[in-house]
């Protein structure tokens, strides 16, 4: 063929991040066939769905069986039953403004992250770093210019923003609570990312994925910050809340008020999603509404505090033992700082060959990952007290 | 904000075109309460999904709900178990070389119809009209100059190519069985435009997803066409074969064969989809295979052959009438020319009011659907036959 191809996709750097993980973890277990792995390294979940979820997953598949139940189509942008769910969750974490009409439901917040850039037009972005990789990969394939927040041990892997004089209308990405720090903005960090999108006339997008993580009194979501209906849209997901990472099914938030020379970003998104996308299966739709209420809500809560408890296992003998890290509170994540000045990959082999224990090295999240490493709670509460212990003869 | 806005999106045409429908329906029920309304105008499908799908959905969420089988992170481009029932399939219709590592499992055709020009360059488009309105629209979001191949009465909306001579390297838009009009590339057909990709370099998306449709003698799929490897993606869809609509699940094929001086295009979806899309939910999975084999297939087939019985009694009837028409064989749409040289909307107006049949009008679809109705195959056997009565006095 002579045709051309979105040669920006070249520009993307190849990443063998978790292949590497994997092979080393193959040959780690070819040379110790008796040896047990602690899994920490991927950020995926492993408890099962809660049976106040799947019941309604079942009764939804049954609907689908039966002419009079039947569903075709899903709407666009959600059934009106799980955006209202939504939006009173957004009531209950103290941002009513949120209403049913500027929810768009989606099939992960992966893919709205990815395909937001698409409404957009060539601005610079500003990106943290360290950070979840698909805001800079997608922005490449873009042909954006990207710029770095700077992370790291100084201010806490919360950056704040740069001068507001000067700097150009930009596309601003903020992850909080932050895959793979785990670190959490409290309000004034987050108000003064609102401040500046508001004196700089840009846009905020927000990544709230881990929002159910947060149990201190930090933002749950940008819109308790007073002027981000004004320059933020909002993504988040059931992945990480209600164990939907092989469910999929996130939304994203774009208020109305949100304007560019008086077009309405929302009526962009709006038309996006319409176009190249035709919603999300009734199924998921309905297991995502049943977790978001009475026994649903429940059974994720304690879910998550199972996480947690893990979390703060974990964050209790970093702590003991004197090493820095980041997480651990309101995040299923621990970013600690390799001990003895080593590289990532350096305590990747130490902890696998000492321990059996895989995690993943602060490398892969951008060049201030370097010496970083994040572990996950996601592991059984029995692996990861397994885990705590070993870490404590480092 | 002062933030740049894609303002692609600005030239994409508002379409009022089933909300227009809807509005006029609304009007007649109003003002004939007692009126009984025949919808054949979406192209949704209304039979139940079949119980040998079903219980394979049933026992996935079962499987979801239990620690020792729960499914996280689906595999980014499908579960093997999926990507090799789709490459049976396509051994049944005759193309062996769609093998599972090309096909790259979606949340639908439509999904993957709207993203692949993501990863494409600024390349002229070539789209037949009239046609599904999304190969139009999802280009000029990417600011691409589109020029339209004459689907008309003369050649049975079957458009050839034009001169291969002279024409750049081009991406082609092709549909077949067509969405609107039902018509059916024959052999010699598509192999026209094969020949057309390759002497001109260009690529061909060739979107299949009535492919289960066709009884007659012609082309299921590209690859049955010689030299479809070296010039053309095929995007298919369960949502007609299996009744999928409401449960979102496609697929498209990419042969490693394709390449744009020696970059294999198979790399950039590959890499388009691990990073803006996070694989499809294992229940939906597990139900498109259940639908691939066995039990579900003969399900499925029955269906298919319930909307082609309404279809062909449809076709019966204008043929009688001798009023042109395409589709309605190989289809689950008749194509049909108003009588009496009305424009589409009239004929819509003329046959809610007398009949109180809902239909789509033509000019809908391209301005080639001028004078053209669309009628879908989808309703009730029932309702259909009484239609076929009501169209019989016209």
């Amino acid at each position: 063929m002579n045709i051309k191809l979105n040669d920006h996709f070249l520009e993307v750097k190849e990443t063998y991040l978790f292949s590497d993980i994997a092979k080393r973890v193959k040959k780690f277990q070819e040379d110790n066939p008796d040896r047990e792995i602690i899994r920490m390294g991927i950020g995926d979940v492993t408890l099962p769905l809660p049976d106040s979820v799947t019941s309604a997953m079942e009764e939804a598949v049954k609907e689908m069986s039966d002419k009079d139940t039947f569903h075709g189509y899903p709407p666009e942008y959600g059934y009106a039953f799980l955006r209202e769910a939504i939006a009173a969750h957004y009531k209950d974490i103290g941002a009513p403004t949120v209403t049913p009409e500027i929810i768009y439901v989606s099939d992960g917040a992966k893919s709205d992250l990815g395909n937001l850039p698409d409404i957009l037009g060539d601005n610079p972005v500003i990106i943290p770093d360290p950070v979840y990789p698909v805001y800079v990969d997608s922005n490449i394939m873009n042909g954006r210019k990207i710029s770095f927040a700077s992370g790291n041990e100084e201010n806490g892997f919360l950056p704040l923003p740069p001068s507001a004089e000067g700097t150009a209308p930009s596309v601003i990405y903020l992850c909080s609570p932050n895959n793979p720090t785990g670190a959490v903005y409290n309000y004034e960090g987050l108000t003064a990312w609102v401040d500046f999108a508001l004196a700089t006339g840009s846009l905020i997008i927000f990544d709230a994925a881990y929002e159910a993580f947060i149990t201190e009194d930090k933002p749950h979501t940008i819109y308790e910050i007073p002027g981000a209906e004004n320059c933020a849209v909002e993504v988040s997901s059931f992945s990480k809340f209600a164990g939907f990472t092989g469910v999929r099914c996130g939304w994203t938030v774009v208020p109305d008020t949100l304007e560019v020379n008086g077009v309405k970003l929302s009526k962009f998104w709006a038309r996006r999603q319409a176009t190249k996308f035709n919603g999300v299966s009734y199924v998921t739709q309905k297991g995502a509404a049943a977790s978001l209420s009475g026994k649903g809500l429940e059974d994720c809560k304690a879910n998550i505090a199972y996480y947690k408890r893990n979390a703060a296992a974990l964050a209790e003998v970093f702590t003991a033992k004197g090493i820095y890290f980041t997480g651990g509170v309101n995040s299923p994540y621990i970013w600690l700082k390799c001990p003895g000045n080593m590289g990532g990959w350096e305590f990747f082999d130490l902890i696998l060959g000492r321990f059996g224990i895989v995690g993943t090295p602060g490398e892969g999240f951008g060049s201030n990952g370097s010496g970083f490493f994040r572990l996950t709670a996601f592991g059984s509460y029995e692996n990861t007290i397994k885990a705590c212990g070993y870490f404590r003869e480092l």
